[in-house]
């Protein structure tokens, strides 16, 4: 029987319509990249200037030895000016600020992040967080929002693997609404809602793709699109730009376990991935996290005259076929 | 420049981007319709069973002689039985609940809605008025959507023109907030938010497509897709279930030009178009539209990574295109 069910961290109601089954990607599968690209290695600076590289203390910028860089966005949509609001009260506007990045992952265009080795991968979260730090931390910065396009049908802008970064002086809306429900769970009960969900989640265990000690991976109560994946931290935590540098071992081992787990259960669908994240590491009523969101259908999902989401694949029945995914895995290593 | 533009009838900032420049349709053009569809005269019964009809007095429902048809919905997500929560507090779920319903437009599956005669179109409209009425009375239900699907890529179910309607016990959640930040507005100024809004554009003729005494066609300041168009009441009224019959051939004459102009403008794109109304004709803080949103690309419009929008046209772009139409259409008359 189809569901309704009630976003706990949002306003939305979603529909479960199990009935209608899994469908295949009609985006097809993300095929595997050329190994030379326009953000390999001896193509620096033809895409964009370097801001920020990880590579070798003797090498130069925008030399080509780098591990993983920071580049200018190609067709950058805002600069780095003060904020200044014009325009009379019904029509608020003003010219686009902030900062635009994008994070060229390794010098290897076919290494995907479930595939690097995780030391690689472990370096490449520091360098996310110490990103959203230091634009977090900006004045005239409201939100950054990291995330990761995969295949073309995702809106990706290279085949090459990349994260996008944007510091925007404007509330991102997704994460707004998630910290104003919140926010008045909190003023309630005093407690952080995603830590409520957490442990319930753990007594219930009918929406846990894996865990280890510090990271949880779980499929949504009211998922909105078939196969959200979350990943939190199950101790307490606000920003991800304060996040502890000696649990990013376990963050990359559980986001390489679902990114294969995808990979493997769904053929390789075109995804996104963002970072949901408060500016600083010091509010008790948000709580940062990771959403891995394949792109499987047109129809599925977001429907902007609905306004509300079908989604086809109940949290419940995903969770199954990931689960499966890792066990086949276990077994193949 | 880039701009920021603060929506004034919701939570969310916009960026609008011109230097992108408009894009031709990812999507292609809708192709006209074979005459022959499961919906035409003669197939009654095959897809679904007849709900109502507008049809000759003497003529038998589910035969061949009408004019436009509700039909129940081929792959129904909603059963009409009471709203029962269940689970717990935070994890809120109910058995899917509410009224389905298609409506066929035309007997002829050729007949588009910016072709057709103005008489039936007018009857068309009461017919549209009078479903929402009946489920908008409904005891169970929160809120009546009625959209129209148009083209593959914009999710219609047929070829055949036709409209869906949906009548749920929970709420929608783009109307919702257009409520919220509405009465917000209503409390701060003792004013209708889209009066005032109305008044201002008809100041600026900046953003008018056309109007005429009773309804306005325009393109909205912050404008989350390219050639977004809303078509609003000039005179205040929350329900189109509360609109006034002899008003409705004025608003069959701008949706008309509205189609006419995107369809010329833009060679015919797949669209979405979608009521926004109250349940009753009875608030003072809401106003009743529709909203046209042309399907141009996949990058454009919503992007649920990223959490706003970016919209390569500005409404005023938007609005020279669309009057040029009309101004080309008017000359060939």
């Amino acid at each position: 029987m189809p569901l309704f069910r009630k976003d706990p961290f949002g306003r939305a109601w979603v529909l479960l319509s199990p009935e209608r089954g899994l469908l295949p990607s009609d985006f097809g599968s993300v095929p595997a990249a050329k190994p030379r690209s326009p953000l390999s290695p001896g193509n620096e600076g033809k895409v964009s200037t370097e801001i920020a590289a990880v590579r070798p203390s003797a090498s130069a910028a925008d030399g080509p030895e780098w591990r993983m860089r920071v580049i200018g966005h190609p067709a950058e949509l805002v600069s780095p000016r003060p904020f200044a609001e014009e325009g009379e009260s019904l029509f608020r506007q003003a010219p686009s600020s902030g900062y635009q990045e994008v994070i060229v992952e390794h010098p290897d265009a076919t290494m995907t992040l479930d595939a690097m080795p995780r030391t690689h991968l472990v370096d490449l979260l520091k360098l996310y967080r110490d990103r959203l730090a230091l634009h977090g931390a900006r004045p005239n910065v409201k939100h950054v929002q990291l995330t990761r396009n995969v295949g073309r049908a995702a809106g990706a802008l290279f085949e090459h693997p990349h994260a996008q970064l944007l510091a925007l002086p404007v509330p991102n809306r997704w994460v707004q609404e998630e910290m104003e429900v919140a926010a008045a769970h909190h003023a309630e009960h005093g407690t952080c809602l995603f830590c409520d969900v957490l442990a319930r989640e753990f007594e219930l265990r009918e929406r846990l793709v894996t865990y280890n000690d510090e990271f949880v991976a779980l499929a949504p109560f009211a998922s909105k699109t078939p196969f959200e994946t979350w990943i939190l931290p199950r101790r307490h935590g606000s920003a991800y730009a304060g996040v502890a540098a000696n649990t990013l071992p376990q963050l990359a081992d559980i986001l390489q376990a679902v990114l294969r787990a995808v990979n493997d259960a769904l053929d390789r669908p075109p995804y996104n991935m963002a970072f949901h994240t408060a500016p600083a590491n010091d509010q008790a009523d948000f709580h940062w996290h990771i959403e891995v969101l394949p792109r499987l259908t047109t129809q599925a999902g977001f429907d902007w005259g609905a306004g509300f989401f079908v989604n086809p694949t109940p949290p419940e029945d995903a969770v199954r076929f990931l689960r499966e995914a890792l066990a086949l895995q276990e077994v193949a290593l």
